[in-house]
């Protein structure tokens, strides 16, 4: 779990001189101070400093970044807006972080045929504000996703709250564009559905950089609803609420989204947005369903009853579009409204049945006792997918060892429970060491020989997803690629 | 597109011997003429006799079948009912047939997390039979569902007409066991939906058994829908009924199965069921919408217009589930029922963007007349995947030579047009040729790179989806396997 953060030495003159020659000069950072913002990502639990960071522009600027890193034996790492929040930008073993946030063009939308075509920095939310009007929107919608990047997603598999009915980042991609590792420009998929071969598009998808840089990205497209009925369901337990959910998901009815949040994020979320949340309720459920006008009234009401049955105090109806994008923006921005409950926070990311979801929020309440770490928890109750926070100060090093400590046990809790260690998050450098956890060696083993495919020097985002020899990975990479330092 | 058929010396002494010791005497089919039935599978274009077929009943004996296959260096092919349409099963090269028919039981059934273990030969329709009155389903329903098995479908990422709405194999399926061509055992994926790490169960799925053979498979659990109406379009002409489809999709209304039947094949339906289908029209078009009792008759009624207003002779509703069933039976049963019409068939699987429909069915007849073959179409025409079904006689050499022209020429036809050359059936040897022509060598090199990540040696399903060097493949397999022979 412990990454070095001594930066190797910043001489990089060959290299930085390379690069400036593809990109421009503006187009390259390597002043320390400026490369500081590049030391971590969402993930603040761990830090590494990239050598010097790139911003190309074409596919063509990608290829040559990348063999210039090839030619010099330097590791380098895709990026997208860093919002990951598992350390899967973080630049262990420095050299060059590929950023591609300027690469962010709609180049093509096709209603007729429901997709788009995009570069791999467009801000996920920009695309579906673009297709505002068309009927047509872009499904996946992380929590963050008025700053992520739909490379990243296509990297990490992005979920978001409406995963429950449409699936997460791998079910709305047609096709990328990739640079792989030794520098060649291939196509996996495209515009059309059904692609022969490996589905190496899939495959792609959610392979964290490791197998390549995404520089284009073809989208489905997804029809509007005709209708919403959005619902707040307020509960005096986590448990009621909790069986509230298995009746509904029980009934046959799969909303459009799920979400539950605590008292805890409740609390913050009512003094960041006066939304008139009950601020003594043990948990309260966002409840959505979509379709057609007379479909989603009927689910809906089913829904309310099957909430009362269960032991719901109220259950509230959003009854005007604005009441509904108030209740939205809530549950989206809740994230930020944690800043007022504490100086940082680590989101932490697992998954379990959905049914032991009462036994798993039990052990979270102890675990917090136990490390006395304020816990908060917002989550995709929906899939049995967990969002424990928890809320520390970095510049406290033991509180950092306490939330590395009880995430793990947390993250140990779901595996014993039949469940896994991300939902959607991703490995990253944070859950590597709990992969041997998940997996058999064979099973290991495999991806290992898969990844080499890819990635036969280990170059392209090393020390992330699967475990290597050597524990931290630095080690690993200063061995694998001495080259590094005389280049630099 | 030629396979060598002349057969190798079948002095088995040594590999049979092992094999039987594996699976007792019960389990090999070594003679002549027994191993006739296994001289190709739909596909019966292109022949080739094993040299002997084994029938495990257990993973453990697969894994000592695999190694005595290494040992021997001998290849060795899976093959579940053999209702490949791509000769998916042929084993080019001769070799073992690892017959997994007796690997057939359905080992868990949870409702609560909606998902089945099962064995790779159990038969597609047996598991939705045996669910039958539990409220779920298991969704995929190819044609051949009465026959094909479950490991055959994950092997090919089956399709079937409810793909439009529930999506193809890969979609329902959670997790695989599989015996690596090195013997090795591994677990992909399982019962909880987000598994961490490469998503090596989508890769699997659809690898057409290069990448190792399946013992065990989790399946999703689909809950049965509350309600359906299941409708027949009557059309004067092919395009009349595309067009209506494209104002259905364009509605925004996505039908849990839109079939369309031509002229020709309707004849041979009512031939065989008296269903009453009218045998002047051009084209008839199934639709079958599912949801809430509500939300199908709203449906239904808007199909039924957009029908009328693109020239619909008639729209007639199934009014009782017998009704249905025997529409859908006559759907299923098409290609039973061709037997009337010709002693062979070959069916093709080539798609197109959904708007590109008529052109490709003129080009169609215009091959179908310039080869002198009768052609006729049923297919998945809500996803643009067409089924042009070529008939012929399998005794008349110059017949197969213009069924294989005429399908090749088809197929171009769907690459020109912006789609592919299979949209469910694989590319087993049949497609092989045309692999060059939908993608890059690069991207070719990359899906070579991930077969030999699971497959170094090649012994595991030789000769198929991947175009390899020298033609036809069977020198390929004699020259990296000079042991066979000699084992034998």
């Amino acid at each position: 779990m412990s990454v070095q953060t001594a930066s190797p030495p910043r001489v990089l003159h060959p290299l930085v001189e390379r690069l400036r020659g593809i990109v421009g000069n503006e187009g390259v950072i390597g002043r320390e101070d400026e490369l500081l913002v590049y030391e971590c990502d969402g993930y603040v639990v761990e830090k590494k400093t990239p050598d010097v960071v790139v911003f190309p522009e074409t596919t063509e600027q990608v290829v040559a970044i990348v063999q210039a890193c090839n030619e010099l034996d330097v590791p380098f790492v895709p990026r997208g807006a860093g919002t990951s929040l598992a350390g899967g930008t973080l630049p262990v073993g420095g050299g060059v972080m590929i950023c591609l946030t300027r690469m962010r063009k709609i180049l093509e939308v096709s209603l007729r045929d429901r997709y788009a075509v995009v570069e791999p920095g467009l801000v996920n939310v920009h695309l579906t504000n673009h297709l505002k009007g068309s009927g047509y929107h872009y499904a996946p919608d992380p929590s963050s996703q008025g700053a992520c990047t739909i490379g990243g997603n296509v990297a990490t598999n992005s979920g978001g709250p409406h995963t429950l009915k449409y699936g997460v980042t791998v079910n709305h991609v047609l096709g990328v564009e990739a640079v792989m590792p030794d520098g060649s420009v291939v196509q996996f998929g495209g515009p059309c559905e059904d692609s022969p071969g490996y589905d190496l598009t899939g495959l792609f998808v959610g392979s964290e950089g490791t197998f390549g840089v995404c520089t284009k990205v073809w989208v489905r497209l997804t029809r509007d609803p005709a209708a919403y009925r959005t619902m707040l369901g307020i509960f005096e337990t986590v448990k009621a609420a909790t069986e509230a959910i298995s009746a509904i998901i029980g009934a046959g009815i799969i909303p459009a989204a799920l979400e539950m949040m605590d008292q805890g994020i409740v609390g913050a979320l009512e003094q960041a947005f006066h939304f008139g949340f009950p601020l003594d309720a043990g948990a309260v459920l966002l409840i959505e369903v979509d379709g057609l006008e007379v479909a989603v009234d009927q689910e809906a009401e089913r829904i309310v009853a099957l909430c009362q049955q269960h032991g719901a105090r109220e259950v509230r109806m959003a009854n005007t579009p604005s009441e509904r994008a108030l209740l939205w923006k809530c549950r989206k921005q809740a994230f930020g409204a944690i800043g007022r409950l504490s100086p940082s926070y680590c989101t932490q990311d697992g998954v379990v049945p959905r049914t032991r979801l009462p036994e798993i929020l039990d052990f979270i309440n102890a675990t917090s006792e136990k490390y006395g770490l304020r816990i908060v928890n917002v989550f995709h109750a929906g899939d049995g997918n967990i969002h424990p926070i928890l809320l520390f100060d970095e510049r406290h090093a033991e509180q950092v060892k306490a939330v590395i400590a009880a995430g793990d046990e947390i993250l140990e809790k779901c595996i014993a429970l039949g469940g896994s260690v991300t939902g959607e998050h991703g490995i990253g450098v944070e859950k590597i060491s709990l992969m041997n956890h998940l997996f058999t060696e064979e099973t290991l083993a495999v991806m290992g020989d898969v990844r080499k495919a890819f990635n036969p020097d280990g170059r392209c985002a090393p020390h992330k997803m699967l475990p290597t020899a050597g524990g931290c990975g630095m080690e690993h990479i200063e061995r694998n690629h001495p080259g590094r330092r005389a280049a630099m």
